[in-house]
Order: structure tokens, then sequence, then C-alpha cells
């Protein structure tokens, strides 16, 4: 299934794009797509049941915003470094186990919402990532495939960045990861059981129309099972966290000098392989 | 005020520790002690004036578990390496800027609730903190005296944290800082008002009855009003939101080896001049 969350910030309405493409109200059958839904498989059942039957009303589409497609997240942790070919592009090492940062929750925004380039920012940069939605609390888990079946299901996010802060201010890589705005996701939580084989997905990434990223999650170091297992040693993971699992080669940081990073003005669109497209227009916090 | 929550555990009562040291029911007047509190000076003047009216209803303390003080916790915003003895006593060099990392609003517990020892953790470790609570959403602010003026109160934490994953697992500190139960805070929210001069606040604690830390708030880098002013230029604050601001010389990473960290069975008790006192028992995740 394809959930999404429509309507103004804050005030999104539970929804449903079905086989056919056509919009549908699923706020008569739940109060919100969040924690409780994915962990709730006879209420993700009843959706499916109902999609199936037709009985869904429709939604008019137009002029509605889309939201991010997950209420009331959790925590939102990201993985750095994760693909062979950004690694290669940043002259880092490829790392022995996971690195772990997070971004706060209330960065996230919908996946079309405008985003703010942080002031005094000269470095704010981008990062197509595969977002990873726990639906069942994962704790000590014991293999890759075993996590796998806590994963409800993906989406697409936006790691936006500001590389100044992240890296040339002291401290960990959090201060430039998690400015306002900082997390389009969206549009569509697409369920595991339709999502198809994680680790061959296609994410591309454009800013102005120019392809910047062109990658594959077959490219990963450390595969979406494998990263969820791994960070249930460190950490409890709950239904309705989010794990944004790392960026393909092509953000500005990787390119030579003078590094395009993004201005207000900028266009920036990107769009992973059945789970939909976002675009953003960036404006001066 | 003193303001507290109490009952069990995702199901805290609002409550009121009054000048007498009676504890009074804020339930008929208040749904938590959350942000949306925080952020409403009427609904904070209505509980001050029914204190002083006498009219809130006694709630018996016997037996009531003391929950952390402020539900629906946004983020918890950590400065690293924030006292002159702590940076001394781990060799560090007094940071030009604070550090930031971030703990998950869920590793937050009450202040006497069991905190884990994670799974194959051989390091874990104590760190008494001076909690600052946001009260008014803070963003680009212009000065320490102005971002004063955003902070609600003030609250005792524990940032437990396992030194092996903080440190030699790769990556940020957040991988040690983000174990289940890492973050007792309370017993009490105590409104800025009340809490006199957050800079000279002495910080306490013991293991097993010995004292480990013995510290003053004089003694931070960055004093709290810079550290709101310098976070918001990087992210937004809101109410509800909380910020631990380092912990003063003691901890295990700082004795001489062996490094006395914490095993199943050990009992911590931390306190803070003014806002009250924790005890955690250490029992094995």
């Amino acid at each position: 299934m394809k959930l999404l969350r429509v309507g103004t910030a804050g005030a999104e309405r539970p929804a449903l794009l079905d086989a056919e493409g056509t919009l549908r109200d699923l706020s008569g059958l739940v109060s919100d797509i969040d924690g409780d839904l994915l962990a709730d498989s006879a209420a993700l059942d009843r959706i499916r049941e109902a999609a199936a039957a037709g009985t869904l009303p429709e939604l008019d589409a137009a002029g509605l915003r889309t939201g991010p497609p997950l209420g009331r997240i959790g925590k939102v942790v990201c993985i750095g470094l994760n693909y062979h070919d950004h690694a290669r592009e940043t002259g880092a090492e490829i790392p022995a186990e996971p690195i772990v940062f997070f971004k706060a929750a209330d960065t996230v925004v919908g996946p079309d919402d405008t985003v703010l380039v942080p002031r005094k920012s000269q470095k704010t940069d981008w990062e197509v990532e595969l977002a990873v939605v726990i639906g069942r609390t994962a704790r000590y888990l014991d293999s890759a495939d075993e996590a796998l079946g806590h994963v409800a299901g993906y989406a697409v996010a936006n790691d936006v960045s500001e590389r100044e802060f992240q890296i040339e201010r002291g401290g960990t890589w959090d201060k430039g990861k998690n400015c306002e705005t900082f997390n389009p996701l969206g549009p569509w939580l697409v369920t595991a059981d339709e999502a198809g084989d994680p680790q061959d997905l296609a994410l591309k990434l454009w800013v102005n129309g120019e392809l910047k990223q062109d990658g594959s999650t077959a490219d990963q170091i450390f595969p979406v099972g494998e990263v969820v297992r791994y960070v249930s040693q460190f950490m409890t993971l709950y239904p309705g966290d989010v794990i944004n699992t790392g960026t393909p080669a092509g953000v500005a940081m990787g390119h030579p000098e003078p590094k395009p990073y993004l201005r207000a003005g900028d266009v920036v669109e990107l769009e992973i392989e059945g789970l939909g497209r976002q675009r953003q227009e960036f404006k001066d916090a």
C-alpha cells in the first residue's frame, strides 16, 4: 500500500493512493498514519480490505498539500557514509561499523514543502536517502533477516545537511543535520510488502533540473536489515521511528571547487524507484 | 513552582509540590506538564493562583512513582565537555564552541526508575547534569540574556553514557548515549523564577553511597543562556525540548584504572541544589 497524509501542516488526514492512482480518504477508518497504526496489523488489514472492496471515499487531490507520510515520529536515526561511491567521493574510509547520528523529528516536513537555508549558511547540501519506517519494536535483534520483519515500510527522504555546521564547528555531525525543515519525507510510506527488494532501488536527485545523484541501494555498505539489527544493539527502535540509511555519491560536498551548495531559489527534486518523488524550493531562513 | 508527574509510566498525572512540601493534584486544572503548558503563561498563572489560594486537592504520595516531570518531550539536545574540571579529567581541550549531540526523548525515564546496563556493555558511566526545559520557541536568538527568557525551568538529569559505544565504535557520540532508560529526569521541573541563578548550583552524585561528582554550574564553560543562544543558531528549540548542559568532573571515565564503570546492582544517587534528588538501581538489559 501507498499510505500518505494530506492537508495543512499539523492537520493532515490519513489517505491511501490506490492501485489506479486514485487518492482515497482513510480518516473514517484510522485516526492517523503513525506508529500505533503500523504496529496494528489488524488495522492495516482493514485498510487493505477496504481498498480491495472499493469502499474508501475518493479525495479530491487538487490543491491538497502532501504532508510527511508519518505522524508523531519518534526518533530519526541516520546512517552516515553508507554507500561505497559516496565514501569514495568524500575521501572517507569505508566504515568498519555503521556511523550513527540523529535528526530531531521536528525537522521533518512534507516532500514538497519549502526548505530553509539556515542563516549564515554557506554549505547547505542535499542527500537523497531511503528512509526505513519501523513497525515493530526492535531491541537486540539477532539477525538482519529478523530485522527486516520489523520494518513497516519505506519512503524517500532528503537528509539536508549544512557541511560547515556538520564538520567544521566542533563536536558531532548533529549540529549540521538539525536545522528546521531539514528532513523532507514522503510522499508515500510504501509498505514493505509492496516496496520490492530494498537493496535494488534506484535513487536520483536533481538540482535545478540537473541530475546530481544517480545511485542504487545495491551500493549500500550496510544493507537495510543489517542497519536495523545493528542499531537495535545500541538503542530500542519503536514503531514510528525512522532510519535514514545514507546517501549515494553526487552531493555538493563531493563536487570539485567551487562546490555547488544550495542557495535560496534553488529547486531540488528527488525520487526513489517505486517510492515517489519530492520537489523542494529553497528559501532563506 | 515545583511541577512533577506521578503515577505509572505512560499514565502520569500532573502535580505540584507546594511550599509546605505537600503533593497537590493538578489534573483538574491542566492535562499534563508538557510543552503546551509551559508555553501558556495564563495556565501557569492559574496553577500559581490555585496553589496560593490553597484550593488544590492533596495527593497521597505513599507508594506513588515519580515519572519524568515533562511529558511529550520533543528533543533532548546535549552539550558535551561543558565543565572546565570535566574537560581536564578526560584530557580534552576546552572546546572553542559548544559540542552538541542528541539523546532520543524515548530514553527519558523517571528519577528513581531502574536503569538498564546495555547488553555487552563494559563501560556504562554516570553524568549528573543540569537539564534546561524550553518554554518559548527559540530561533536565531541574539543574546544569552534573551535566551534565558526562553527557559521555562530546570531539572536534574543523569546523562547515562556507554563509553565504548560512544567513543570506540566509530561515528558520533550518539551511539553511546541512546540506550533505553539512559536519561533519568526529575523529580521536579522547577520554574525558572524559583530555581535561582542557574550558574550557582551545586551538583553531586554518589555511587553505592560514595561521593563521585561534586561540582558547581559556576564551572560551566558555556553558561545556560549562551548554550540556548548558541543552539538556536543551528536548530529551532520548541516548548517541551530539553537541553542537558554537561557534567562536572568525577565520571567513571575520569578515574584511574580500573575505572569503576557501572554494573547491575549498583545504585546511583544524584542531586542538584534546589532541584531535588534521584536514585537509580542498575540492572542488566
